[in-house]
């Protein structure tokens, strides 16, 4: 008989829940807000949810990924830009209150981990690296055939290393973090100061969106895909940068696969191909050896309620 | 019984064999010329080697440590810079010439278990960089109680990462690479750039070293640790640099501790310090929370014997 289990992503403005089975299929999928600033309403949330989906499947086990740091015990919900977590120890508490063994996980990691068995990486034996390209830059490593936790919770989070050295301001308080030059913010910023820089050449851009202010991520992207030359280029650097950052990945991690997620890589080929070319370019001689290729993540926005999942599957009885 | 190994370390002019206990400890050291041009008198000195440690204690393993890359078979040598192997089957050839299991390594992989089992990372449950500062940089990881070789077999070579965009030229092609400005041949270039700027203020450096030319790293050291402000700069800056990549190293893969090893790192105080200080100045806010801390390598030059040696009898029956 096959184990299902409940797969939880919580996100700034959504909860997505979904009960997975043993082959990395969603059965059912339900969605609800996400509650603003009660620790305990989220939890709560959590537990109907699991209900809800425990009446329509014989679940086992429920995986809960978000944005955030689940600290080394894996208990604990650190903090989460997105939610009133402090410390909370969400683990024991949904547990305790669905009567079900429960796995808390960081959201990238889950989505790592969802590629690695069902997506873009199920062809790898041990290894695959998955960086998530959304608003700002995150990451998940399977290494060795396992999720890389670290020691203190917090492997894989490369939004804050240093690209640029005096570069932009980050608002974590350094100076040059490479989510600051590859990033959905960091590409919205660039189409701006193009658009800023040169109205007359980025007068299709400006004509939809209004304004310089008004210049969105979507926005740059559909005119991208359009061909706009000056959303290309932004496309182009964004890209290129990206690509260079994972040919340091396979310099120091060598995994079998870079997989490029989250959802401005929803952008498809017009993000891939100046990464492909960024990362070629960087590895330079490395190139001509034996070299993890990078594709396009296959789970799209279901990647964290599969990994969650199926992580919660792995690791209980 | 104890079992013993011979650990097998190739450098550019030396070969070190020595015979390890299961508690590290070297019980008899060798060391012969490194063979120049030919590829299979560097298999016979290590033949030898082995006879000669061979009669003094009962050996059940060999393991050899060389700068450069074993392919992902862990059979074949593929290339290194001071040997003259190119894609030689060093595993099996001394295998079938002495009668005992082979293991071949990466010199800082090697030197990274060592490390990690009997040096400084010895308390460490799972997880540890280590970081070489030579001529080069060079590194090993050691995730979830395994050294980590990567797909294709290079993992963990941190020299060729991107430090600065546009950067200096490096050597192997690229512009920027980290070894430019955080290894023993940057020191050496910062203080002659320094002496050639600024020969006044040199002028202690200048005068013991004969020209610009002559500066030589261990003279930088030796005038650094009397206090020499010009050489101590030098220090700070290549310590400062270094201390900044291992934050990036410690946001991406959050280990136990990280590890400061290499002949430069034999300088101690004198390079620690300013990487902490640039370790700690990079980590910005996450250095509040629970993050791995810096130390200084402990077995010295002798971590390749003995960290070849350990693999070998760790991954042979």
């Amino acid at each position: 008989m096959s184990r299902y289990a409940v797969g939880i992503d919580i996100g700034g403005t959504k909860i997505a829940g979904g009960v997975v089975d043993e082959q990395g299929q969603v059965l059912a999928l339900t969605r609800t807000d996400t509650p603003g600033q009660d620790a305990g309403k989220v939890v709560a949330a959590i537990v109907a949810m699991v209900e809800e989906l425990g009446r329509k499947y014989p679940v086992t086990a429920v995986g809960i990924g978000a944005a955030g740091w689940v600290d080394g015990t894996r208990d604990r919900f650190r903090f989460g830009p997105h939610l009133p977590w402090r410390d909370e120890p969400v683990r024991d508490r949904v547990a305790e209150m669905v009567g079900l063994p429960v796995v808390v996980e960081n959201d990238a990691n889950a989505a790592a981990w969802a590629e690695f068995r069902f997506g873009a990486g199920r062809a790898c034996q041990d290894s695959m690296v998955l960086i998530t390209v959304g608003t700002g830059l995150g990451g998940g490593l399977v290494l060795g055939g396992q999720l890389l936790r670290g020691a203190h919770g917090y492997a894989g989070e490369p939004g804050h290393q240093l690209a640029v050295p005096e570069g932009r301001q980050c608002n974590c308080g350094q100076r040059g973090c490479l989510e600051q030059y590859a990033s959905g913010n960091a590409l919205v910023r660039l189409a701006r100061e193009a658009a800023a820089q040169d109205p007359d050449r980025a007068a299709k851009l400006l004509a939809e969106a209004g304004s310089v202010e008004q210049i969105s991520g979507p926005l740059v992207t559909r005119l991208a895909a359009a061909g706009d030359p000056v959303c290309r280029e932004v496309f182009g650097t964004v890209g290129q940068r990206l690509g260079g950052y994972m040919s340091d990945l396979v310099r120091l991690l060598d995994p079998e696969l870079v997989v490029l997620g989250g959802g401005v890589a929803e952008a498809g080929e017009l993000l891939l191909t100046p990464v492909e070319q960024g990362y070629r370019r960087t590895l330079g001689e490395r190139g001509r050896l034996p070299t993890a290729e990078v594709h396009l993540a296959e789970l799209g926005n279901l990647a964290g309620v599969v990994g969650a999942a199926d992580l919660a599957r792995w690791e209980t009885p």
